[in-house]
């Protein structure tokens, strides 16, 4: 389909429907009695098991299997901050892909605040009606903040998906094509270009396992110890990462590098800087919907394994592997709290359904419309949980 | 069904579902091309057209057609105090409600703060995905400043249903009641045993549509300017009630009344005291289960027109008969605030879908599940709209 077309097409669906989604019933409304079933005065009994016992409320209601997908508007797609009403349409995807690969309800709230105190007052006002919390689209430094304090102040897992999401597929992308071109984790060198939430999220899963040369690109340069113009999440990760203490840019950092992967602009990386790049390089160019290098141009500047955000090439990294079998495995395991371990196990779930036999440089991670994935992350999930005994019931 | 029947089928109902209510696709999720229309890339298109025209997501989104059902769960039903997670089942009840009644999508969250000013804040940052919030089953009289401040700050109608569906259905009652006994309203005396929310909406509501003499009863006796125990709504409502300025309960004020409204306790009117009402007298007992009179006992006793709030008795005053209709009108309208004439419009349309032939003792009002009702009130709100040139749009 021509841009063009898909632009009038989506536009013409958006409004003869009016949006996407519907609150439906899952009981018969019927007779008399029907009503008095799933109103007065049947409910009153609904009511007073929860009161007595509030975890009946899973079993009861429809919170059991009910996600919030919460954000300010600040960070929608490439758009930036274009408000809390013109960010419904993308919540309001986002919550049919929940239900069509998990089976969960995902409710949108797109909220009239962009203060950090105020969205998290919010937040943890609206938590008893959800099983979980996912926040999206929030700009960074105060998606940082308001998750850290969510993760801590509320009992129900909080997830937010621009950075764990991809996080968690480029990890499974990783897993992978390490295979392909036979290196170890340990033993190579990692470029992330873009050092915003999405960025720091991977860089900090990356070393989590087992990743050790990471090396995180901002505009200004690369992220360092002692640099002045780090923010104190960036500040915090030039820690961690360049080890060698790399001064100068993605120009500086490239050589000799393993993995590139890019969270940041149309175009940045050339087919000069592929080739400064190790033998058998792996790129993952992320930028939407112009990528940081085409893969034609990649491949031919020597690279083996590429992957970008865009569903007409080979290897797309999609949150849609990730986001909804998390969910489905931390709600359903009723976890307080999805943890880095279930990150790493929800990442080696994805990479799992390519058997060794299908896999190729052409294929590292399944198709974003894979069924089977959201029930394989779900599973790691639960097992992680189980392994470890964290559940809470 | 008995008490008990009915108490282990709701059970099972409701663990059956795991609660009544889903969020659902109204559209296609099946191939590749469905993706990139509802989500990426196509969504970026209605995401820009939003954002150029915030108006354009009633049309695009699927919150032209979404309510709020907001609670704090500290007047639920008869139970009082139960907490958010305890009152999910009747809010997720009422959702079911709207949907069957007015095709409304409506969402249940209870919220885990009492505090006013936290209420109000959640709201307001709740606002951008809804077209109206209907707030449900909060104590008063924190209920009135949430009600007053939110109609003030949102340009979304705000509607406490508790106290106004349920003086919209008693006026409608009213009206026709007096139809039967061949009385005027501004001749009538009025009891309301009940000075809540409840209770003072529908003194409010009665003045405003004519009625002249009314009076509020509380636990402590008759509203009566000058007395000390009345809380400011109380107070202020002592003003344009209990004219002849009586002392006393309802023993003293019942005596020459015409209507006793009861939104009070079982068991509180004798049959004694109906027989000191004037001739032909209307009760509407709708303490619940229980009412303040048993029909039987009130015809017995002399009175003509009698009402509960139980759908085994005849003339069920119901709160389902006024909020879908209230909103489906007031949102299909794009009305900043529901107003006190729509109110009365509101009651004039539900009391004019029973005929001057079918009307009788036994049948003022409609029944709770009669389809055509929302549909006439939705119309008179919006004749009232067209009237007042008061539409948004």
């Amino acid at each position: 389909m021509s841009r063009e077309n898909l632009s009038e097409e989506t536009i013409n669906l958006h409004r003869a429907f009016r949006g996407k989604i519907e609150v439906a019933s899952k009981v018969p409304v019927n007779t008399a009695t029907d009503l008095s079933l799933i109103y007065t005065p049947g409910v009153a009994d609904i009511c007073k098991a929860i009161a007595e016992n509030p975890n009946e409320a899973d079993e009861l209601t429809s919170k059991g299997n009910m996600v919030a997908i919460v954000t300010d508007g600040t960070a929608v797609l490439g758009l930036g901050d274009i408000g809390p009403k013109a960010a419904i349409p993308v919540m309001e995807g986002k919550s049919l892909l929940f239900k069509k690969f998990a089976g969960i309800d995902a409710f949108p709230l797109c909220l009239d605040t962009q203060n950090t105190e105020e969205i998290i007052s919010t937040i943890k006002a609206l938590a008893p009606t959800f099983s979980g919390i996912n926040l999206e689209d929030i700009s960074a430094p105060r998606c940082f903040e308001i998750e850290e304090r969510l993760k801590k102040e509320l009992d129900i897992p909080v997830f937010h998906d621009d950075q764990h999401g991809t996080a968690i597929v480029v990890l499974a992308a990783l897993m992978n094509a390490l295979k392909i071109v036979n290196k170890q984790k340990s033993d190579t060198k990692v470029v992330i270009n873009g050092a915003g939430a999405a960025g720091i999220a991977i860089a900090d899963l990356l070393l989590y396992a087992g990743f050790v040369d990471v090396n995180l690109v901002s505009l200004e340069g690369v992220l360092r110890k002692g640099e002045t113009w780090m923010n104190p999440r960036q500040a915090s990760m030039a820690e961690k990462t360049n080890l060698n203490g790399i001064r100068g840019g993605l120009e500086e950092v490239i050589t000799g590098a393993d993995i590139f992967i890019g969270v940041s602009a149309p175009g940045v990386l050339s087919k000069e800087q592929v080739k400064m790049m190790r033998k058998d390089a792996i790129i993952f160019a992320m930028a939407n919907p112009v990528p940081e290098i085409y893969p034609e141009e990649a491949l031919e500047a020597g690279a083996v394994v590429v992957g970008t955000g865009r569903s007409d090439y080979p290897n797309q990294i999609n949150n849609l592997l990730a986001f909804p079998g998390i969910f489905k495995g931390a709600i359903h395991s009723r976890v307080r709290d999805i943890t880095i371990d279930m990150k790493i196990a929800a990442a080696e779930g994805i990479a799992k359904v390519i058997s060794e036999e299908e896999l190729s440089p052409e294929y590292v991670i399944p198709s974003a419309l894979n069924q089977k994935v959201a029930q394989t992350v779900a599973e790691a999930i639960e097992q992680t949980v189980n392994e470890k005994e964290e559940c809470l019931v």
